[in-house]
């Protein structure tokens, strides 16, 4: 089982790396451990490429004294070997297709240059063709968890050496989930991002429309950081988005939470990990989310045309080639899956996105009515024996819930969660519209800091970093409301009928004088900031759609209007203000300072 | 030449019908001047399918009273006959693939809804497969202002019609520029609104991801009007957008308009288009706009990806029944064509997406630096004699400034513009961006009322409607600035960097103190409304598009925000108001009431 030798060394989570070098540890002495655990590992399949110990020595003595300005500074990493590092051979796991490349992959030159130490290569599912992690001619990594389970891929090395805490992180790639299924099998963080926004320059297509980079880390917050890296637009990409991370914070404290109702959530008969689903679901109802049961079929509707429909043809148009000319050199189960290609016709392709367009109208539903969605990262777990007496079943099984996420393009992230009775790790996924990151990350802690636990298959423990309140996203607005715009109250539809969120209560700054208006209904306070002393005001902080403002504005009446209002820890949010003109006829309500307290006794 | 003699009849514009039925005309009189010119005319080609004149009297008698509020009553038109009339066949101009819709298209039964008479179904080159009117087994319409020429396709009925002043508007399609190769050969307007903001439902697909129903008129407030109303979101069409047409409005007074390049533009050798084409330019000149000279050659780029790349198999997919069973049913020009689809497989459709996803990469700073593109929609004219001469060059030359259209994802609007020196029509198209649709009718109007002309082959002179001033469209919001972020002061780049337009100078009502704030710089003033009495403040009145405004409010300072500015007229707008407490400290200047005196004078 579990490697546990490497308790006395440094665990490899960012924060706990930077404090070692703070207090004196060199690169060079880490270096050396991730060599060490590489040995002690001595698993020769993880690696494709393993750079020589001489040359990341090297590049940690080039990094010169400790940098808090570079977020990765001394950070140690491998990446898949679909993705480029110059200089160095890049395989898709396939030696006939073996080129050397000339420069990184435009997210590994983002990593390094914050400071990341590249170790090497990892082992996947040729050409990122499964989800399963046995499908190469270097052999195939062990489970970092359990040698009998699949290690899961295709990114099966990058999730194995994360797991094994050989690497603090670790780049994969996700089409079908490849970013995830391993993730769930080695007890370790999957951030699958919304597409476009780690560049594609570099890496080896799988589905192009479909590919993003993921990142495997030991907890979410190591994750997000290195995803806030990474993202940068990168115009020779023209998949490219324009996207900046938000920060990761505490979860809010209201979300809609969608889980696959009782006819359509599928474990294939394995109770146990019904069960640990069914726990990680309470954590969330602990957490004060709002569970909806949602009907997944056209889900999976849209996850069948993955495999079934036309994108097969994306991955042949990769290995065109090397299929006419050597295809003893592709192996054998890609070589059907893919090859499948030669019978789809282009009108075919085209039918197929129109079913697609079709799915996807048929899925907003679902979407519209929660936040985010909460699925198993994979319905039960299958051995290499498994594989061995079948190997097209299992994998199909592991991509029940990931295989249409890209599909309906939403970002996602895998995360250890209850673990099952029987010691195997849990782990579920949260899924959101595109540009969420922050949010599924944000929620995602939710699990980890629930129960005490220990990281990958390491002895390393679990240790929550402190985390801002929540807050808007970068696609939002922070909006201090005061009134019927409170959450029950007469207008709060304004706001969620605009997917606006709760965040947080607050109390403004002891400047204000405190109005019931004349009018209405619907009735509406108006705070009028005073030149010097004043009261408090009781206040909900929303957050809104940057996208929503304006029509959000254009049911604003005068007096009131969008200002700064102050609270009472001296910092400023935009929210409800009133022109001073506006409170005449009103009722000074100022000694409540609280429109519900107000309401309660009119 | 042009059949003048309806010369007394009512013109078929909507205003001059309207205020004919509010002066006592009926509906039947006008279906009998419709039936009347239809003999008159006498081109049995414009028509697969006319509707008996008893129906049609029967629907006009159905709408009973004159309705305003219906705003297409007793208005006639036609469609296309790729679009489904309920209980009438559709054949796409191929007999054997002839059905008989079982209901109206959903735009037809929104049109309808409003009050407009169908007359019937028009000629079109077969399954809307060619831009030059004349591949049908139906015959082909004679264009309506010159016999010699073609028609212009595919929509070669729909625009005839217009032309000859049979029906007031007509529907087209438009996918490589169906929409707009025929309104500049009949001298009318039209209309190719942004992909997915008129249903599909009820239309034979060409390319599915690129096709649009297309509106043709004989005004653009008319084919506006008709835009307005059809345009309805449709769930049952997995391609429609959510869109709501903003509002026809006098052109902005400032714009940038990009032109094709010296080196780039094409009028294959034809110095009279030329010669119109610039005369046309120097009407946007006059009328205040930038031109910005721009090297096209990415739009042709991606305009060859129509026809030679992967689309065709969009095409295939909508016969290739008919092609396998029955090819000879097929014009053979169109079989031609969309045979070539058996060669294309379906690595090769992703292959062509990927291209197109680079050019359009490649295309985007063309769009960023300009508000339009203004280009000729036909390079030249072409004879029926040279179409008998060499089928497939002049269709491919028409597509010269169309082809690119649709697969960017813009907007278009052809209008009549310069009359050429040998009296054929002159014809520039205005495209945008998606969703723009309002922004570039708006300056088509522009070309309209800068030369008095009649409209299409008829006698019928151009009356100009009386139009709003420039207002924000629908993904904008109108901000009133009253200082440093008016046209030319300081903060004015934090509007104009967010896409921020200039609308109108007002001013405010006389409610207001006008402070010059305490502080900066830059220096501010504020507007604090009184109870009762105050002074006028000038104002500027700009557009924000929707997604900026919350940016654009982070960056508003205390004691501003944004809430509702009175004018002069009563009315209110959004714009910068003052918290009361802010002026302590700074200096009224109500007397000047104007910021830019204030800084003149400080």
């Amino acid at each position: 089982m579990s490697q546990m030798s490497q308790i006395s060394k440094t665990p490899l989570t960012i924060p706990s790396l930077h404090a070692a070098y703070q207090a004196g540890t060199s690169p060079a002495d880490i270096v050396e451990q991730v060599y060490a655990r590489i040995a002690e590992v001595n698993d020769p399949a993880i690696f494709i490429h393993l750079l020589d110990k001489s040359e990341v020595r090297q590049a940690a003595a080039d990094l010169g004294a400790f940098d808090p300005a570079k977020p990765l500074w001394g950070i140690p990493f491998v990446i898949k070997d679909n993705i480029d590092a110059g200089g160095k051979p890049t395989t898709a796991a396939c030696p006939a297709y073996e080129y050397e490349a000339t420069e990184d992959a435009y997210v590994v030159a983002q990593l390094r240059a914050a400071g990341a130490l590249l170790i090497g290569k990892t082992n996947l599912d040729q050409f990122a063709t499964g989800l399963v992690g046995v499908r190469s001619p270097y052999g195939f990594p062990k489970n970092s968890i359990d040698p009998d389970i699949v290690p899961g891929g295709s990114s099966s090395g990058s999730a194995v050496a994360v797991g094994h805490g050989i690497a603090t992180f670790s780049l994969g790639t996700d089409t079908a989930g490849s970013g995830r299924v391993p993730a769930a099998l080695n007890n370790i963080v999957g951030l699958k991002p919304t597409l476009g926004t780690l560049s594609a320059t570099g890496v080896v297509p799988a589905c192009r429309t479909l590919d993003t980079i993921s990142i495997f880390a030991l907890t979410v917050s190591d994750a997000y950081a290195v995803f806030e890296i990474a993202n940068a637009y990168d115009a020779k990409d023209a998949y490219a988005r324009r996207f900046t991370a938000g920060a990761l914070t505490a979860a809010p404290s209201k979300m809609r939470v969608g889980i696959p109702d009782a006819n359509s959530i599928e474990f294939f008969g394995d109770n146990v990990q019904k069960a640990s689903f069914r726990q990680s679901v309470d954590i969330l109802v602990q957490s004060g989310a709002e569970i909806i049961e949602i009907d997944f079929t056209p889900l999976y509707d849209v996850a069948r045309m993955l495999y079934e429909g036309a994108w097969v043809a994306e991955r042949y148009t990769v290995i065109e080639d090397l299929l006419k000319t050597n295809p003893d050199a592709v192996h054998p189960v890609t070589r059907a899956i893919v090859s499948k290609a030669e019978t789809i016709s282009s009108a075919d392709a085209f039918r197929g996105m129109y079913r697609l367009q079709d799915l996807k109208r048929a899925a907003e539903p679902i979407m519209a009515a929660v936040d985010i969605l909460c699925v198993p990262t994979i319905p039960t777990f299958y051995t290499v024996a498994d594989l061995e007496a079948d190997p097209v079943t299992p994998n199909s099984n592991f991509g029940t819930y990931t295989n249409f996420v890209n599909l309906l393009d939403m970002c996602a992230i895998a995360v250890p969660a209850v673990k099952r009775s029987d010691s195997r790790p849990g782990s579920v996924t949260l899924l959101a519209s595109a540009g969420q990151d922050d949010l599924v990350a944000s929620i995602a802690q939710v699990f980890e800091s629930a129960v005490p636990h220990t990281l990958g298959a390491t002895s390393w423990s679990y240790e929550a970093t402190p985390l801002a309140a929540p807050q808007a996203q970068k696609d939002e607005i922070e909006i201090a409301v005061c009134g019927a715009h409170m959450s029950g109250l007469p207008l709060n539809h304004q706001l969620t009928t605009r997917g606006g969120r709760f965040l947080r209560e607050a109390k403004s700054a002891a400047d204000y004088k405190f109005y019931a208006l004349a009018g209405g209904p619907p009735m509406r306070p108006g705070m009028v900031r005073l030149a010097d002393g004043g009261s408090k005001v009781k206040l909900e902080i929303w957050a809104l759609p940057l996208s929503e403002l304006g029509s959000f504005m254009a049911g604003i009446p005068s007096p009131l209007g969008i200002g700064s209002v102050m609270l009472e820890d001296g910092s400023s949010v935009k929210g409800f203000i009133c022109e001073a003109f506006g409170a005449a006829g009103g009722t000074d309500i100022s000694d409540l300072g609280d429109w519900r307290a107000f309401l309660a006794q009119s």
